[in-house]
């Protein structure tokens, strides 16, 4: 459910509203059901909550959900998150994992959360990422950023522009490109993936005349990942190469910086694009956006990324089984 | 014309025949006409050319050519520029200059050249858009990339992203900011353009959280030109400004690097995109590609950006005109 504080209750509520999942596939809130009672009844949207016990056979029709929070839901203040607030939410992610690794769920979809809430809880962790990596013990993992038309990866992330040349080693983009590689094969199912590299520099760099990064740290690390079989080319011109992944050229784009995957991501795949944590024994997915506090308890919270993050996290698990039954890995 | 070698003759010729330009706008072409026929004739195309001489009045119908170099048509090789052609190519764009100062055009889109045939003839300008600017002794120039969607303008350009941080200075943004702004309301006439100001690093800084230069060089080049009475705003999150953009939010995105600028926009504008010279005083477009070697004289090449392009030039200058005309500048 994410913060209580945030749209996610709301977005929880439309998403079971528009009930637009395929059979087969049956989504569990882990949240607190006073909470979702609450908002429903404020922004007089349907209430079908009903309580759900890890292990039963939720009832058609409804909106399961396994109540782990008792906040008292008269007194959240739609935007402001507290202690009470914080501790909760922690709480929805540890039993998420709990449940998943037992085997009563398939995988994760979660709703935004605060970093700054999370933090003042005493959970130390840049974001929810970071903080299942820790609950599954995983160290090598990246994000994508999963939409219909384009596919992006991030050898840097959050850090000042100034700092991603350096930032840039040979074994920092080798191992984002088999990361991406292995997820686009194991999770989204396809056999032979094909992976661009965009460059760092504009034109990649024109031959060393805008930039070296591409030889020193980029070139590099694709010869070694075409020696391991991974069919991957590049560095492109950063300007171009997205354009060609959208015509359907390349499977996924691993990017070097934060805006450089992020813009073209966001301009084709605003409202509906899903973050997706790769590397991690469990399935996890995101909305691709934040708490919205700013709009919490207001009623205009889209439920668009929710429902793709979920079908995105089902089609994973299912794709999963299927290497697994296989031996395709 | 462009460079004989390339695609310009192509294109040239395709964008004739098509003819879907409205009325009241008579493209002429500076260019070389043995060249134009024999190009037409190998890719059978349709070949209309006539010559034209400054001062007459074009016959309808026709493709009205200054035919201004004689090179020998059938020793070209397509995809091969050489001295002559160099010398050609500078030839079409100083007599371009010259008859639009001198009022016998309203204005020029240029057909790409090779920046090393250039070089190679003895002229030392890293493109055309220098060269125009040395030709119309002009000093405080930019280029926008401009289509339907969308319309950049950008800090630094072909430079190493990590030299990028150091480039940005309160003036440097402050001066696009104005020149951006003064095109949009007398070369797009726009009455009271809305510029958007991206910032450089992540979430635009997230409050010194991923960068300083926010701080330091943009926040202070945008409150000098709002008290110049520019509706300027940020700096934005680099990810999500060009999606509202897009929207309708803004009428120009200043940006502070090449990819920052061209990854959204050739995302956008691919085919049809348009580079404007902002700043001098003759207008100027181009086409948004490159002389096309590769596929010079196979018959592939496409017209659409020279036709937006010409078309914009047209626009820009009527614009200008009803500026000067009104007074409203």
């Amino acid at each position: 459910m994410g913060c209580p504080a945030g749209i996610g209750p709301e977005i929880i509520l439309r998403y079971y509203m528009a009930r637009r999942w395929p059979a087969g596939l049956q989504p569990i809130v882990i949240g607190d059901i006073g909470v979702l009672k609450r908002c429903a009844t404020e922004l007089n949207l349907q209430d079908s909550c009903i309580s759900w016990q890890p292990g039963s056979e939720p009832i058609q029709g409804t909106t399961p959900v396994l109540s782990v929070s008792d906040l008292n839901a008269q007194t959240i203040q739609w935007g402001q998150p507290n202690n009470a607030t914080a501790h909760a939410m922690v709480h929805y992610i540890e039993t998420a994992v709990r449940l998943t690794q037992d085997g009563f769920l398939h995988g994760i979809t979660t709703c935004p959360i605060s970093k700054d809430a999370l933090n003042n809880a005493g959970y130390n962790f840049p974001g929810h990422t970071e903080m299942l990596a820790d609950l599954t013990s995983s160290s090598n993992y990246a994000m994508m950023m999963a939409g219909k038309s384009l596919r992006v990866t991030l050898v840097t992330i959050h850090c000042p522009l100034a700092k991603v040349p350096e930032l840039l080693t040979p074994n920092a983009v080798f191992n984002l490109i088999t990361i991406t590689s292995d997820a686009l094969r194991n999770d989204f199912g396809i056999a032979r993936p094909r992976i661009a590299v965009a460059g760092l520099n504009p034109h990649a760099g024109e031959n060393n005349l805008f930039g070296t990064e591409e030889g020193s740290a980029i070139v590099p690390a694709i010869e070694k990942a075409r020696k391991e079989n991974i069919e991957v080319s590049g560095p492109y011109p950063p300007d171009t190469v997205f354009f060609k992944a959208t015509k359907g050229d390349f499977d996924a784009v691993v990017c070097m910086y934060h805006d450089q995957g992020l813009i073209p991501f966001k301009l084709l795949h605003f409202h509906d694009g899903v973050n997706v944590t790769l590397g991690l024994p469990i399935v996890r997915t995101s909305v691709d956006h934040g708490t919205g506090y700013d709009i919490a308890g207001k009623g205009v919270a889209s439920p668009e990324s929710l429902s793709e993050a979920v079908q995105l996290a089902a089609d994973i698990s299912t794709n999963r089984a299927t290497v697994q039954t296989t031996g395709n890995s």
